[in-house]
């Protein structure tokens, strides 16, 4: 680990971006980068801690509503408020860096330890000084806790301090009406059900309709001897505080311990997390630096990526790395959101992010972590197939747009619901978990009823044709086009989700024999014939194709819409989304983020290589890019189609889109998405990776501005780690032998392969460009 | 004259339905046909009184905001109840019809003097009876007067009767949220400004945003000498109330003037309204009864239709008629709404059921009203300019789906703004009053103005790719259909708008010369070259067709979707906008309504006979009818093509939809279209009238239920009286003599002519069906 994430200075109008920032959180618990002491004055800012799948559910209002519209939605809480850790001195003078004199600012987030600094030295009215250090972790080894020190050290300062620590349970969620990524409603969520301010400070808050429960329990621990100050607790019907006194002599810590229990995962919250708090106070702040640093270590070596000699990409794909580890779900009720735990844009909801942005890095790193991704999906089945039923159809399981706990969310069907191919891309991952783990086990126990029930989505959404089987009123992936016939992403990932529906069948016969597997579909209520059918309709699925153009249509009405006037729009007019009436970008050829060229991503051997560089030609031009869902994946095909300057160039735009603040929303959460996008970038855009059913293979390429690249994944009880220099690839195995495709040449490899780079990959359609 | 509208009988799950039935209005002013009493016990019950175009502005909350939506509606206000009108009896015995025992009870709707009478014997509880009749009336001569009439007749009751006339402030809009028809909530719009119990009871209301103001003040006067009887006047926070107490001893009538004003209309609502109070109660409730006959004679004069033998149908014909005089507006601030002055369904906007199915009527029958609901069109066109704007043209007219002040106010744009044929619709009904009136001068004051606009709206939205112009991205009358590329209806609008807004530059040229018409075009900033440019696009617009079948496909991608599922639909899942999520809708071929057929009713030339037959014999097995705007549409084209049988079945559906409340929603207000559409029925279907720039054609065919039916319409200065019976077209002209075309044979007529019926019109393509 080389990178830490640094701010040498105090920007008022950036302070709201780097909340997000430094966020710290473990999957279960996150809390915003925000000041323990708040700004003091008024500054833009997002006060927010949130349990990952930790809910409220509220009406949905529409302006004119249909059947089959969600009555309600969840929406993530921002809880109860325990940053609170103030210190005041003589003359009731509160230390803050944002309105006092302050020298040497400094906060960093320690990406190798897993914890944030932030120091600074205090000169007071009468020009006095001490030395202030915060830290802050939220535990990977005990979800629940999040712990605070603050070191107090005096310079010519020696008089009285006090240090304050509050709970703070008058909580609101953040809202802009006038954003359509953010909430616009439904602020007040939570009610306080009980305070205390006994052993420790406590907060119970209940939620308003969900009839959840989360606990907040806190106590701060000086390094002072009892005798040496006084400590006094309050109460109002806010928040609850504790009040430590002292005369300031020499160096002095406060450890605040805080631990956050919810009743989705603890039977009494209140009393699990007094018990759970007891036990880690037990323990110094020290003691779980170490845990935190053990945990991370094995982290980072399983997760390791580097671009040789590129410090900015180096810090981005780190940064995006480890907010991603801090954001993803650990446990069945939760999912990775497509703000993480790092903001509430898009109310916390889980969307297909998770599956084609996210899977693809934890499947080759951690793939217990992608495992429990998946179970997510199988525990929701069985919503998915309510929202089949009451979108009309007889069977199947058609996935929520965006959900916490499995139900529909959307509120505009057009770009929300009609996105049929999330449950596509549901199946894709789970197609990917079992090629990359080869884990039939978990195909026999969950996958298949997956893959059985997203088949018979397409099955009944579908009609036939002559020899074709075609998907009506649908909406792609690019939301600047919605409800379309044939989107050409929908109809390849529903061709190869029908595949797969059959072909799991066939491993599992293979694995567990005719009885077994006929046991397993009595129980999913699926004849053999409808497998089969399932391959049948899959060979016969309708790809949109234009011979004259050599293209894949994005769907059927495409190509006869007017090209958008990119010329006569400004730059201030992007995103279009926020400039422009759907109805105007809907009749338009022009696309938010990559469709077709997804797919030919994901599903390349649908098309012919000369069709997917068409493909690219046409659409790139086409393409706004206003979803940070896009540069990525136009990066990973440029890459496959040798466009090495068009790939360094967008992968560029994702490997810090948010340290940069480049979408200009930072503020709201990070882009995890894009954060995935960024790792994937180098493993299956730059290094060219596929995992398919007739194994591995790689076609690296080179950027000409890096030294090269190197990155481990884990496949099939392998790891594998892939070193790219400006000459070689340099493949080195640990575990069984392989066997494995570079730039198409098969290699079997026992311990180390190395192979000359090309500059162009497999293509030099184009040579230089 | 022959039908009145009767109740012989209260059934309490009926009330509600006649409430609407038997409204009265003269479009200004409407009143539902509740009880003046109430009904005592808890009925469904819709009380409602309404001024056109009297709104209040409520916000539009969004599930999901995107740019250019609108931030706020109007909405029509259910202003101050004055219906209250109670008689009390000794021991506090409310006269209820209701709940009471009662015999003889009758209501009925006198179309030919345009008031609603009710009367009843009422035994009390000891088993004495008295006989009452209330009379109600809305004036057409003083259109702020609403006058009730009660007579109470001693039978054998001869005790002490209290009645009690009441103005109540505190008024609700009704609201469904289970229904998108109906609103789903802002109840609450009215604020009591002032009240008073002076020399009249007067209550004055204000909104809460839109800062109007109605005010309504009432009187009760009795015809007992001032001796014999007490008047006690009261007010509580919610209402104002007068109470006459007497001894009954003879028949005794109360009549009760009430004025409404509002502060669109006059400048000082209260005092206009005390002002206007003074002078109507100088004349007997007989005396504006006899003002009302005067005027409707005149009106049934000019708008006489008549099915003959046929008593139902006659009742239905006439009651819709009469319905729509009720509720058509007739000053500049108002139109007519699609539930007219008679419920709150679709709370209270103008849609383009005018132009398409109720100017069609006035314009043949009263073209001064005609006239007004062009007028209301030019006066918005500043807020149409700014739809286009909003929605993303640089120029042109976008008319607004629906709207009381001519904003926007449809909170769905795929059903609502993306309607782009409304602004067509606008143009066709200017093109057709001119066609019909030959009224040059309306056509160079306004006229010209509004064809330019929307023409220009076409202009921007289409692209012209090799040879001709594409409209993408719209929405047609079909709402089963929604956002397509090309819809046949819209593209065949606007290319006979492109073609009429050069058209009337050369009329302008012949009527007013070069420099007149000069100086218009410099006001309206335009330029012939823009003008012939109108045509050149016009002449190369896109009407799908689609050669195999010999359809016009309704639009791009509807041939291929797949047929909804009629036979697997079962009868109470109609309508399917009420059982069915819109994405399952909008993916089958499924019609909602009348589509392309609708576009060759009224445009019949831009297609071929057999194309116009086999886009019926195509469309109808598709089409659920489940709009109210369809059946008549259907009926009409199978007129022309020959198809008695069905066009009498589809016509049956018109006649009577509301009197025998076969959409089941005639609670919420009287379906104007529909009502509009059954004379159409008649006049351009089972007549096969047609008014084209060529002249006037009939192409009559008779039902063989019928005996033949007559009307007459104005055209160009002339009354046209058509009678056609089992064997004759019958035609008398008024006024100069005429060219016209009768099964396209041509007639010089100078007073009457007689042609032999042919039963199936010109064509005889099916023959009996």
């Amino acid at each position: 680990m080389k990178h830490d994430i640094i701010e040498n200075e105090i920007l008022k109008d950036k302070l709201i971006i780097n909340e997000s920032i430094f966020s710290i959180g473990n999957g279960y618990l996150g809390v915003r980068g925000n000041f323990e002491e708040g700004y003091v004055e008024d500054c833009p800012t997002i006060r927010g801690t949130y349990i990952n799948a930790l809910h409220d559910i509220v009406d949905i209002t529409y302006a004119e509503k249909a059947f089959g519209f969600p009555d309600t939605m969840q929406k993530i809480l921002n809880i109860i408020d325990s940053q609170g850790l103030i210190i005041e001195l003589e003359d009731g003078e509160i230390v803050s860096p944002v309105t006092g004199n302050i020298t040497e600012y400094k906060r960093r987030l320690d990406m190798k330890n897993g914890y944030v600094t932030r120091s600074f030295i205090y000169h007071n009215k009468k020009n006095q000084a001490l030395k202030i250090t915060y830290k802050r972790m939220v535990s990977f080894k005990q979800l629940e806790l999040f712990c605070i020190q603050v070191d107090i050290e005096p310079i010519s300062y020696f008089g009285e301090v006090i240090v304050k620590s509050t709970l703070d349970g008058d909580v609101y969620n953040y809202t802009d009406k006038s954003d359509p990524r953010v909430a616009s409603g439904h602020a007040k969520l939570l009610n306080i059900v009980s305070t205390s301010i006994e052993d420790y400070l406590a907060v119970l808050v209940k939620t308003s309709h969900s009839e959840l429960f989360c606990s907040c329990v806190s106590t701060l621990i000086s390094t002072l001897d009892n005798n040496n100050y006084k400590v006094a607790k309050l109460t109002n019907s806010r928040q609850v505080e504790e009040v430590h006194k002292f005369k300031l002599i020499e160096k002095t810590s406060f450890t605040k311990y805080t631990i956050y229990t919810d009743s989705l995962r603890h039977k009494k919250p209140l009393e699990d997390s007094i018990e759970l708090l007891t036990k880690v106070k037990a323990h110094s702040f020290d003691y779980w630096i170490k845990e935190q640093t053990k945990y991370l270590a094995k982290f980072w070596e399983s997760t390791y990526i580097d671009v040789k000699g590129e410090k900015d990409i180096q810090e981005g794909l780190q940064f995006n790395i480890y907010q991603l580890l801090q954001s993803v779900g650990k446990d069945k009720y939760s999912n990775i959101a497509a703000k993480g735990l790092t903001g509430e844009g898009y109310e916390g909801h889980y969307f297909w992010d998770t599956e084609v942005f996210i899977f693809p890095v934890f499947v080759l790193t951690n793939p217990e972590i992608a495992k429990n991704l998946l179970m997510y999906r199988y525990n929701t089945l069985e919503h998915a197939k309510e929202i089949a039923i009451t979108t009309g159809h007889k069977s199947g399981a058609l996935y929520p747009w965006r959900t916490i706990n499995g139900t529909e969310c959307s509120g505009y069907f057009p770009a929300g619901t009609a996105q049929y191919h999330i449950s596509g891309d549901i199946a894709y991952a789970f197609i990917s978990y079992y090629l990359t783990t080869k884990d039939i086990q978990f195909m026999y126990d969950y996958g298949a009823e997956v893959l059985f029930e997203t088949a018979r989505l397409w099955m009944d959404l579908g009609h036939k044709e002559g020899n074709s089987f075609y998907l009506d009123g649908v909406t792609g992936p690019d939301e600047y086009t919605a409800i379309v016939n044939n989107n050409y992403y929908t109809n390849a990932i529903a061709k190869y989700n029908l595949y797969w529906a059959n072909k799991i069948y066939i491993e599992l016969i293979k694995t567990y024999g005719e009885d077994r597997t006929t046991q397993l579909l009595a129980k999913l209520d699926i004849t053999v014939l409808e497998i089969q059918k399932f391959k049948k309709i899959s060979d016969i699925m309708y790809l949109p194709y234009d011979k004259g153009l050599d293209i894949n249509p994005q769907d059927d009405s495409f190509l006869n819409k007017k090209v958008w006037d990119f010329e006569g729009t400004k730059k201030e007019q992007y995103p279009l989304l926020m400039n422009f009436h759907p109805l105007t970008i809907y009749r338009h050829q022009v696309l938010k983020q990559a469709d077709t060229i997804l797919a030919h991503l994901m599903l390349e051997d649908y098309a012919k290589e000369s069709t997917i560089k068409n493909c690219y030609d046409y659409y790139e031009r086409l393409t706004t890019h206003d979803s940070s869902l896009s540069y990525c994946v136009s990066s990973m095909v440029a890459c496959k189609l040798g466009y090495e300057k068009e790939a360094y160039k967008y992968f560029m735009e994702t490997a810090r889109l948010d340290l940069d603040n480049t979408h200009n929303n930072t503020k709201d959460g990070l882009h995890m998405a894009n954060m995935g996008g960024s790792f994937m970038g180098i493993v299956y855009g730059f290094a060219g990776l596929r995992i398919k059913e007739e194994g591995i293979s790689f076609n690296p390429i080179l950027s000409d501005e890096w030294q090269g690249y190197q990155f481990n994944i884990k496949y099939i009880n392998r790891v594998i780690d892939i070193d790219v220099s400006t000459k070689h690839i340099q493949i080195s195995i640990e575990g069984e032998p392989l066997k494995l495709k570079i730039y198409d040449q098969e290699y079997f490899i026992e311990k180390e392969l190395t192979v000359n780079l090309r500059k162009n990959g497999i293509n030099t359609v184009r040579g230089d460009n």
